[in-house]
């Protein structure tokens, strides 16, 4: 038995993905591979949505221009998709639109506006009291079914999400991806082009070492074929600060609710000494008011702020191309999703180490943080396993912007593991969005509470 | 060579506290103890009130009422004061009212209101800006010339003060105090009367535990004679939170700046269910402005803002006395201050060991918080030295608010002693008081360091 | 409800005991207190010696010279001892003189001399081995049963008694008590009169600050009414380094299994520069063979190695007292035990505050030691519970020897928990006592694993 | 200005190297790679051996077969060497054979054999009391000429020079490389041949997860393709613990005082459970007389004890080949050192990335031992500097094992930097090939120190 059989011989357990076509991008990832095959099971709460899946990526194995050999199978239920899973991979929607819409909403008539609402601010908070009792019942079907698979999680809050795992499975071999790092390093990569040093630099030609936590990261180092990036974003930063930079890729932040100038970047630069490294829309709600104060506010840093009214439209735009391609009258574009969930699994089955960001509890990588909670760091990925790698200290100005974070996260846990709502609170008044007077804070609380009640039906009324 | 021959033939060496009335209180309680003798080194920046405190401490040694036996000598500097000294005791006010009123009140401006402006918020960090410096040069000179002496810190930012000695000189053996926790003591004793439990308990009665930093102390234990006082505090708080409570020998709070009605202290403990064990004025300016909103809302919450011109009234009021002492045409009323100073000063020769709360750096007592930042717990004070008392660990939710505080420190610290304005305005900005946007907040903050010019003359402009 | 209503209603649950006279040190010191009151629950794996006991405590009741009123009552099974147990006083004899004969004796035939043999040295590994899965049961049933109650553990191994407890239970409030260092005070106190200093100074007088694990503990502070006795100390063990010094109170070593002239202990300091806290005997068993290479190096350093025969002997002597004390023929001497339980017991109920040395997992009390491996260290009794005082920095050399048999207790704890021969042949051949080769080592370690084949029952063959 | 003019201009400072062979290693390395250049400055307390060398080098810069462009220059001193290096390789000699005569020799007087006699043991103490000061005197002229500098340490001990380097220079930016895992690789490759599941495997395909300290590390993973590799080396273990296995590159243990049958590794590997990766002969000095009680014993177990002797003869053959190559006679042969310092400087200057086993201080990659030791894990090397790669824990008996000799190399360090002979000898009685007696290990202890009296000379007699 070698290795080579193991690699050709996997099975990956897709947990959630359904509603979203986010299990497209696994199938192209791993259409275009020639390396690895095997079997992807596909367990999701809509099982429509699963058997389509199934009917998409088994239309796949059909195609001349597929390299990988895989098989896709729709289980009923997580029993089913984790007995004898290799790697299980997370990426589930926690609730609905609904919820989804008082995350983001509610909170806008108290005037706490936030880009995204899915990390921190109330709509992170809300939605982590909503996912960490799934994701218990998740480590517990992995410690019962297969305690050895790696666990691959990509739904936010990734810290809160991560932890859980941990938390409630301690064995767990889980870590959490996320690209936003890869968007600074195109960034960085756009930056020797602008100042003149190097035009065409791939993104991957850039390496970085990363410390903080998801969506709250900072690069302690940054280097293009060992020249230090970090003089040369002082340049970048002062000459765009006012105007901002639009990458090449990302088009227009005006057009895209995902796109940004990269004034936040610029400006917490400036401020702190140390590049941020996630999109401005992330970034910008780790600070408080600062660059949300208003929607007009948000704009004079051109950024904008995801409407929910936004995703359900996408959702069905979605859906409409799941229709054509489950009727085989659209094909699936063979495109590379430019996540690392390939590499990283052909890493650890020894198909080649690599370097990448990861977010894991904390071994001492993270030496300014505490000891468990999850941090986001670089991670050498093997077939021995990932390996943190260990970063610098932080300065402190920005090791408190952190901790401030990590605290609350924590105090979030608590709160959802013990359906405690006086903690949830503690959690959600020291969040740096939340500059209503406490009175108001209560009433939000309240109501985004009850806009919630279907997925908290235990906590206390 | 005794023990006894020790405790009668004592140096100590007091900087500062000429100005205003600080040294009688060392001078009151020597007066009445018996068991400690010996001479008192008096160092002031204002020589003239080095030799008036110099001749107020010789007259009490001619009174038939005084039990100790001590020589008051004023000396013209740090050096004479130092050396040889077994004690060293720092009570220095850093600057002037002028300072002070930009600390207190030039953030009024900008709606930013405190309530004392010494510890934390735009005042405490200023004041901060300009103590480290005068407390980098008293570790400098303690090393030289009595790096055996045990140093008591009495000056505000007590933390800061504390760590900028470890910081410059490490092996030296200072510590903390402050008597805000006794003011908890007395409050749960007054409880258990206004409870029907027990009247007339006094303060020494209460055995708590403490945690935290200075101004900003938790208990998490509180008893008397055995009895668990949390539950009866629960009851405590909610029978006066919407009124408060008059502790009747801090007489009513309208009339005093140093009152209060403890509503603060009960609505933290309605909140986050730990006693919080400092007066409501200073665990106010921690919380950013739920509490100091405006003067009203201070008002509101039972307590007042302390303004400097009270402090000059009082200053003049003081040097009056000062004037009558030292003619004799007033004579110094001999009664305890409160302080814990000599109780301590006893203990660490012999005299009988004490368990009480002080500022020292962490080397574990406070398990939440970093290694080396200066916390405040109970510890053991006997002969063989000052041992740190292990804390529990907090809440999460209580930690994070600490630490944001620490981290707040970190950072200005690392400003002072690099004369960095830049890192100076990271932890102005993450302070919870400033709540101003990014633009006011950089004017506010450079008016202050213009205001403050004088204490950093060697900043970049 | 008040506290005093508490510490006159007390229920005390004494597991073990019975077999040797332990039971009635604690009948003579709750006689001789008034403060407190209650029942005592006897447990022993042997009924009759539980119920002699219930006769001889209740008996005491009658006397009229008796302070304490106690009922003692006989129960057949642990849960009935803990249900509703306010304090559980562990006390066991783990196995039977015949496995002690092996402990002790078996290791003689291959060269390897113990003093005592409960501790460390090969046959305090086997008694570990034999214990540990009756802590875990204890533990277990003091979760289920009382899981409140203050655990006083007196079983040795000390260190790995109460390591178990709170592995298997890490909620329990436990934690162990050991006379040792009172012994090393006793002889400090004799030390002033032998130099001069003062004449008829008590053990309580001397204040020490102790840290290390059980039986190989080390002060790092020593003082009398504020006199450092560490230069007095190093006067001392010149004076009687090469002859030994014979305590008054301990009789004269040779006539004596317990005493010693305190030669290993000043050979200690000489080399060590630390005043060692344990009878020479215990000490000794932790270096290895320096002092117990044969009977006649023992001798020689003035200490004996204590035989099983002459416990089996003192057994019966035992045993023919109770028959008498039982029957009423002889009446119980009260006299104080020296240990200090009952202190302990009053400081937690809120009857005064104690600060004593105690065996709790080190939460960063032992600054130079892992976290959770457990430590002997001061700490403070009160009614807010119990709170380890942070000890100093051990110097390099003694961390080192300390640290070498904290590993080698995890290793046996591991062994223990996982019934691996392997590992726990891991830890034997690392014990410094263990000097003999590989193969001659596990022909040893084999034999006892034959002889305590009772007490390791599922351990692979 | 590029990164690529960086890496075509560098300066190596080479601190010693002289008196043996050692800058040969360097000189082939550099001539073989193409894409470095620069000069070398050569400095050695032998003025002559460093100008050989000069010529040695410059000769190489003649030839057609050399690849890279290099300059050497003897300097006559450490702050000619040092000023403007980029990087500083330390590659001394501490003493002469007198020295290594008494450090390996002098012990067996007393039956104490060692195999190397430089790391561990009465030989590597020595050698360590004598390096310390000059590993002091080189990290301060790094602070003073080259603070910037990337310091690479050949010299043994290797964890103590390294610690010394930080002790002294804590920003010093210093690592310690060795190749002996190197030799563990290669035997994995070779056991897969041996095991018949792949002949021909290179070392550098096989990855290994080091922890520990120098010359006694442990892999925590180890695999070849995806395959994990310790099932199959407790085959490979258990097939050859009898008869050993002779590597093929190695030769035949008996000719070479190099090679050995692995069977102390093999030995380990059944007790322990671990691969220990460092050859046999330094092993085997870590654990005592298990290995090592007499010659015959380490015959016993394949492997043989250098005697200085070999050492002096030696060298006579190496400055015979000097004064060839210096002559012209003849040429040196140009093939790599198998060292793997080039490849890190290629990474430093951003040539690549590459991770590697690599000496550092413990910022916690290495969870089980304490901070700021210097301990031996993976790191990743690249343009963004070295970081240390966190490793497993240990088993607790292998951690006892290793922290023995941390602990003694504390102790080793405190006693050089105070010049304390009692701290040297407490070290040196707890060291595991100190078996005698007291009196006899106090014999030999002033014996050695006799014999180093030319290096330790401010020690008190």
């Amino acid at each position: 038995m070698s290795h080579t059989n193991k690699a050709k011989n996997l099975t990956i357990a897709y947990i959630g993905g359904g509603s979203r076509g986010w299990a497209w991008n696994l199938m192209a990832d791993l259409a275009l591979d020639g390396e690895l095959a095997g079997v992807v099971r596909l367990y999701d709460l809509d099982p429509a949505a699963a058997r389509a899946n199934e009917t998409i990526g088994n239309a796949l194995g059909r195609r001349s221009d597929v390299k990988g050999s895989w098989k896709y199978l729709a289980v009923p239920n997580l029993q089913d998709a984790l007995t004898g899973a290799d790697f299980v991979i997370c990426s589930i929607l926690p609730g609905t639109f609904g919820e989804m819409q008082s995350d983001v909403h509610e909170p806008e008539k108290y005037g706490i506006y936030q880009s995204v609402g899915d990390t921190v601010g109330p709509g992170g908070l809300f939605r982590a009291l909503r996912t960490i009792p799934m994701y218990v019942e998740i480590a517990q079907a992995i410690e019962k079914h297969c305690p050895q698979a790696w666990v691959i999680n990509y739904t936010n809050p990734m810290s809160l999400c991560t932890r859980t795992l941990y938390a409630t499975f301690p064995g767990i071999r889980a870590f959490g991806c996320c690209h936003e790092v890869f968007g600074t390093q195109a960034l960085l990569a756009e930056m020797l082009g602008d100042l003149g040093v190097q035009a065409g630099v791939e993104r991957h030609e850039i390496q970085v070492n990363v410390q903080g936590i998801n969506h709250f990261t900072w690069l302690d180092s940054a280097t293009w074929q060992g020249v230090d990036l970090v003089p040369l974003y002082q340049k970048f930063a002062d000459k765009h600060s006012a105007e901002g930079f639009e990458s090449k890729h990302d088009g227009n932040w005006l057009n895209s609710y995902f796109a940004s100038a990269h004034r936040v970047k610029f400006d917490l630069f400036r401020r702190y000494g140390l590049i941020a490294a996630a999109g401005d829309r992330h970034l910008a709600e780790f600070m408080g008011p600062w660059y949300l104060k208003s929607p007009e506010v948000a704009r004079s840093w051109k950024f904008t702020l995801t409407p929910v009214s936004w995703r359900v439209a996408h959702k069905k735009e979605l859906e409409e191309k799941r229709r054509k391609l489950v009727a085989g009258t659209e094909a699936m574009k063979l495109a590379s999703s430019g996540e690392e969930g390939i590499r990283q699994i052909k890493a650890l089955v020894g198909l080649g180490d690599l370097v990448t960001n990861v977010n894991l509890p904390n071994r001492g990588q993270a030496p300014d943080l505490p000891h468990d909670v999850v941090v986001e760091t670089n991670a050498l990925f093997g077939a021995g396993g990932i390996r943190p790698i260990t970063a610098d200290r932080m300065t402190p100005a920005v090791r408190t912007l952190v901790a401030r974070h990590v605290g609350n996260q924590e105090t979030i846990l608590e709160a959802a593991l013990t359906r405690d709502s006086r903690v949830a609170f503690q959690a959600f008044v020291n969040d740096p969005l939340v500059t209503t007077d406490p009175a108001d804070s209560r009433q939000l609380f309240d109501a985004m509470v009850a806009n919630t009640r279907a997925y908290l039906p235990d906590w206390e009324k």
